[in-house]
């Protein structure tokens, strides 16, 4: 039995680390063309992906991702006790329809962008509780689909300000289980939401800086790690300026993770994509991590990761209704044997 | 240790059973006309709650549920290592403002109205692993809000169809313990979206009671539970029309539940009140079981109830773009010692 965590903790150390004993990714032409496109299992030539909508293309791919994980593991559907996944569309479709596509038992999620890491952690939750021996956990995003439901459809050409982020057109899948071969899920902490008073809704990477900074510093006061325990500290999506203003915060609670610190919105697209301040989206922390950390680990070149998804609780209703964007982050910790 | 789920079982049991020691609910001016407002702590008079906006008088309303609830444990926001919620609304605002107001780690879910269920189910996860003491749950719904979002404002007067259901004004929280007085929570399955050709918004009962007959027939199956074991086995919002087809797909099934089976969104409303087919929504679910239930359970009148949580993967975009609606179903089990 676990021992029960301390009071006032947010971090969970699992006794029986759950395995990652496949990943599959799929990304669109723009991530394609960026710098980890080694990474990536398949890249589409097209956005539309053969599909009438923007819409039914995300959830294509996110259905592709899962499948390709569970093929690459040689498992088929009836054998995962569990499914985890959300995205960023309204009543988070394209994993509704995944999981009727594939009619494994279900648990919907939703934590905007940080939802590959929230699918993470309660997967590792339920297999190292002995509830699961498979849960398969993944998410995904699309650039038009997000842009038009959170700020303008991208037909209508509406110049972005130099804060704003791309949504990354990608889809990942993570197959976590008992037993296997692969880094593991060592630890995990729950975020807050919390807001500092950010509500522009074209810098998303300042709106969810502080709850990345929050959870980071839990998670090292917590475990008493030290940041260069980690071969890396990557968030999710807080881009070039979120990622400046995390740090910031990190150095006055007393912690500089500066070394080792990166995020997947910066790493995703080179510098002359002209992609603005970074990558975002559910899809970019989740391609990232199941392309490029996972791989990364499995071959030995990183030992230990700290990944904290990041996501913003945007509303376009609760903005136009005055409010703030509160933002959220959850972190897992992969590492080999 | 929890002894490993069964392969191809969709039902948890178990080994520590968590304990419901308070609950706490709230409720409109329609639901607080019905037949079970003896059972609710407080009656709204205004279904603005003091607020500008339906939107922000939901959010309070959950915030207030959420309170109660610690409240009535005599406990405070920071003695709760988890909260796990989520609602009807697009990027389940209601949820994260509230999670933002109590600063306590927050998990977000969506299984539209199966939502309280859900987060019962996980919450029972994380203190029967062993990863916490306390889990705040809870979820809620506001006809206004939920009617414009998915339907027609209300203010524009649309004609409804019979079997079209009013959504709950209401919400409700729970807290669950690893210790303390109080029914607990023993076994719970994990639903599969599915679907089975509905494409009506106009009849959600429909939609979600393939899932609701999936559900209870892979609990009953697994646990080889006969349904005379339990004094109530009660979906969430199916309605009139939607608990029927539940019933009629049971017995196809193999599975008589007539005797015991009834629908939250039956109970709430008197035929009188003119709510077509009944009450639906999260709030539904919710303020049935934290009102109603676990006060039947707390005074002796029921021993063990079989609830399950129903919920229609609706879209207006992807009902736009030409896809059924998919339903959901999660079931607990409630027992007093």
């Amino acid at each position: 039995m676990t021992a029960p965590k301390k009071t006032g903790h947010q971090t969970i150390d699992f006794n029986n680390p759950p395995v990652i004993i496949s990943t599959a990714s799929i990304v669109g032409p723009e991530e394609g063309a960026g710098p980890l496109a080694s990474f990536f299992d398949k890249i589409i030539e097209d956005d539309h992906y053969g599909e009438k909508t923007w819409e039914k293309a995300e959830r294509r791919m996110l259905e592709k991702a899962m499948n390709m994980s569970l093929q690459k593991a040689g498992m088929n559907p009836s054998q995962v006790d569990y499914m985890l996944a959300g995205d960023l569309l309204n009543q988070i479709i394209s994993a509704n329809y995944t999981a009727k596509a594939l009619g494994i038992p279900f648990l919907g999620l939703y934590g905007a962008c940080s939802t590959m890491y929230e699918s993470m952690l309660l997967g590792a939750v339920l297999i190292d509780g002995g509830f699961a021996q498979y849960v398969l956990v993944g998410t995904g995003s699309h650039y038009a689909t997000a842009e038009r439901q959170h700020r303008f459809p991208v037909e209508q050409g509406v110049q972005k300000a130099m804060t704003a982020q791309r949504t990354v057109t990608g889809c990942a899948a993570m197959l976590l289980a008992a037993q296997g071969q692969g880094p593991r899920i060592t630890r995990a902490t729950v975020g807050k939401a919390i807001d500092l008073g950010q509500g522009d809704a074209m810098d998303m990477g300042s709106a969810m800086a502080p709850a990345a900074a929050d959870t980071i510093a839990a998670h090292l006061s917590d475990t008493a790690a030290d940041p260069s325990a980690f071969d890396m500290i990557i968030t999710g999506d807080l881009g070039v300026y979120g990622k400046k203003l995390a740090q910031e915060l990190l150095l006055q609670k007393g912690f500089d993770i500066r070394e080792r610190f990166t995020d997947c919105g910066i790493l995703i697209y080179s510098p002359d994509q002209d992609t603005h301040a970074g990558g975002s989206g559910c899809g970019c922390s989740a391609v990232v991590t199941c392309g490029h950390l996972v791989q990364q680990l499995n071959s030995g070149k990183f030992k230990r990761v700290l990944g904290i998804g990041t996501g913003a609780l945007f509303s376009p209703l609760a903005t136009g209704q005055g409010e703030n964007i509160p933002g959220i982050a959850h972190a897992v910790v992969m590492e080999t044997a």
